[in-house]
């Protein structure tokens, strides 16, 4: 453990968390190439490699190990890297971790284990979390995902976490407002709440929250640093008018149509998306249709 | 039905749903008029009488006629009264809603039906709404309240029933920033999103919304004022750090405590609280104590 | 309070919760004295008046009071007549289960609070319960019905309150089956334990339950008594065919369709169903349709 | 894929989902095989390997083979041994699956992925489930267990593919005992359903399941299947007797304590159980004490 956490926030402003093309069976490195190039230049302060939006869990660990280690040695060093490496089990969750540090990934962004929810006590959420900030070579964040892993993540369970000095952030998918607000109330200056879906980036800005990691942030970079930029100068009607906008896309890429609907609008943007493994299914026609009309109304494409 | 919304929003800023004091069996009349002038003295738009903090489930129908008849008499003009008239059948909503008009409320407040939970599909819902406003001579809010209903107003049917000239807004108490951003998105002008709890009032107003009508303005409402007031002349800061602190005050007399931990929350305050009617339970000596800490910490009493 | 419950089970067999029949906004008298003539010729042990089923949340407390009478006049004294009493308000829920005693009910299904979902303790709820059985002058029967009043009536809790001797059953319409069969277990003899709904009848009687309390017992009255008969002489495999044929109807009458179905079913059957009274809204002709199939394929209407 | 299901069940009676004890880090093979030993001497049909109570998602890809291989090569041939061989990707657990009958197993008990929640429609978990019984060349048993995973599978879906000649029954854990009957009427004789837990198996078995595969069998193995040949031959009265036994057992090593409950239970009688893996925590002074008085109560041990 590196003793990383200071009065600054090493982490502020918008993360893409990246799909993962797939060609055939295999990852399709130089579709992945080609995205991280477009990324580059958006004004993303990173992305997050191997998170739900890359079908970790679809992945053997040898594929994660690849895809971190193409995407640090593929994208600018001016941006950072983030891995997803959370597991169920504790062992695992720390050897990915120090694997990814090994890879060059900036933070860890650890999901919680959640497949034995009612064992998933705030005791055994704390035992795990500390195991592998103190076993991590570099910064952790937090990952709450509860519509995925049907497991919250208690605002006073984080805030506790939050004085790890390897803890430095994390990302709240929860859309509870009122838990992201009583987080930032309640941790140091220098942890890092992140939005975790583009619905609720401009509210979590106003409570405090330091950006967002947002699965539209992949298609709308720009936008979503925009909406921070105008919230930071002051800006508040700008910025709402970016989230208004924001809206459908998101909702489109997330609740609705999930990575595949990410993907396919990926792929009608001029990234490389192409189509998500099984048992995710890829959109059917109707569905595109309709995404390409929320694409249309949303300014990205033309009709 | 009068046509009431243009494009001015008729309702803006802090409402406090106040609770009913009760001298044994019955309303206690003085305690109320007592409360009502301390009101006055605040910078509240106005109150709801006869809403949830009122213990409308367990009045009679002429308890809540009395109630609304009392706050109206009592209370001074320049401040709006809402009388909640949300009842599970409709003809009993449209003859309670009829009755407020008379009595001389501002607006009614209408919960939604809830008990036949898969029959309250959007069809029925807004059947149920469409007759409410026709048959309204004063404005109609929409009341969103799924903690206790167990029934939350999807977001598309509250942007349609907005259409309607006689609703004029939503006391969203879902907590839910998505929905109440795209309600703020998907509505005319004139319609106000309120903040139906203290905990996300910040977040509201930064998705657009028009003020809050929430438990915590009873005991805190110069403190609830000044959070819109500095958010409005662009001071985030100042109104964050006030939502900071409504935070934990809040959650005690709502999800903690609910109605009980408001009243003694008033005792405690110099308002008059008293018990709530049972089956509601009064606070224990231990959570009284809690509760004090809870006050005491965010400044509203000495210790 | 008087003391009756014993040994014996007071309370066996299957109960019809039946409809309320309106004409226009009245209730109508006719249509329920020709429905409660044909219920007699059944092999039912009784009805309740006023529950879920006959609409009771849209009822005043008048009406409420005109249909216990209606049916304890009109119903043959040789089977139970129980009505439903339970309200909001311990005091409401007191007043009413006086008067329905007074009118010659055998017995008072109450119905839990559940507007404060937070406050439902087991305590408020303890005490809420044990003053309406001390109050009352009729055995009291437990309601439990999460799926319309969100809050689940614990077995400890359930199991506790079996041993005032004025609380003789419940009808539990959860479908938990482990928490019936707890109930069931660590309850004394004399606790009578309804299934709620007809699609977990067998399943009741197989871990020791009473008998059922059941929707559909309105229209295959005489199908539900040999259900339980099968059982209780052993002939599991009967039993269990007629449980089968039994699913599909129950659950156009509950979970898909509700009262409004039940209502439907009743017409096409020669009872007096009728409109509910809004927010219900009648089923539309495709509903219809689709609900005279199963009940053709049920065996009960020819096609 | 074999076409296997004839008219007579392939599987029926109680299987123990056994515990995976740990030496440290690694699989405890002498524990395994002592417990395997003393489970050869009971009335179990088989046992289920690598399942939720076995950690298997605690488990590496390579501990999961070990493990189907030790248990076959040590358990007795007269009894089954079935492979949990679900994985989040279809193609990992098609490879599991074929792994899994290359090293004897008899069966593979697979279940849904489900960190995609709202994309596991229908339409995917069919695709991946037909995807998955083509290419096994055992037989497949489905495997709901919402608790866990967040999802349930519907019993229409479960209808569908228990028509597919490979899919031969299903281990519900739902406790959902409507939908346990609807999946009984409606799949073909020689599908097998099983009651995934022993609170609901008596009533699993009243509504026609052809046995259970639930964590009390590996500690109450021959209670288990008493309580199946009472049922079967008609003494209702024991069987139930047996289940009411059961109930606090079974809550014990599933709701309450889970894993780490199951084999503390096992150590206190006899069994090697141990410590379960990180983040499972293995049962405090306090728990133990209580666990120990639950299976003194039950009759299993000496106070």
């Amino acid at each position: 453990m590196v003793y990383t956490k200071g009065l600054v926030q090493m982490f502020r402003g918008v993360f893409a968390p990246i799909p993962t093309p797939f060609s055939g069976e295999a990852i399709d490195v130089q579709a992945l190439c080609r995205n991280l190039k477009r990324w580059e230049s958006t004004r993303l302060s990173g992305v997050v490699v191997s998170g739900s939006n890359g079908e970790c869990v679809l992945l053997t660990r040898k594929e994660k190990e690849t895809l971190i280690d193409l995407v640090r040695q593929n994208f600018t060093p001016s941006k950072k890297v983030i891995a997803g490496t959370g597991c169920e089990s504790t062992r695992e969750t720390i050897s990915l971790t120090r694997r990814a540090a090994a890879l060059g990934a900036d933070a860890a962004l650890v999901l919680n284990p959640s497949y034995y929810k009612n064992a998933m006590t705030s005791h055994a959420l704390r035992a795990h979390f500390l195991a592998v900030a103190d076993a991590s070579p570099i910064p952790v964040l937090l990952y709450n995902m509860p519509a995925n892993t049907g497991v919250n993540m208690p605002a006073d369970l984080v805030c506790e976490l939050a004085c790890h000095p390897n803890i430095t952030g994390i990302k709240d998918s929860s859309g509870n407002i009122v838990q992201i607000a009583e987080i930032v109330a309640n941790t140091p200056t220098g942890f890092s709440v992140f939005a975790g879906s583009g619905s609720f980036f401009l509210a979590t800005l106003a409570v405090g929250g330091a950006g967002g990691t947002m699965a539209v942030a992949n298609i709308m970079a720009d936008e979503c640093a925009s909406l921070q930029e105008c919230f930071e100068r002051g800006d508040i009607e700008s910025a709402r008018e970016i989230q208004i906008r924001l809206l459908p896309v998101n909702d489109a890429v997330t609740r609705r149509w999930g990575v595949a609907g990410l993907k396919a609008a990926m792929d009608m943007l001029g990234y490389s998306g192409g189509a998500p493994r099984m048992p995710l299914q890829p959109l059917g026609a109707e569905e595109s249709k309709k995404l390409r009309g929320i694409l249309v109304s949303a300014g990205l494409l033309k009709s």
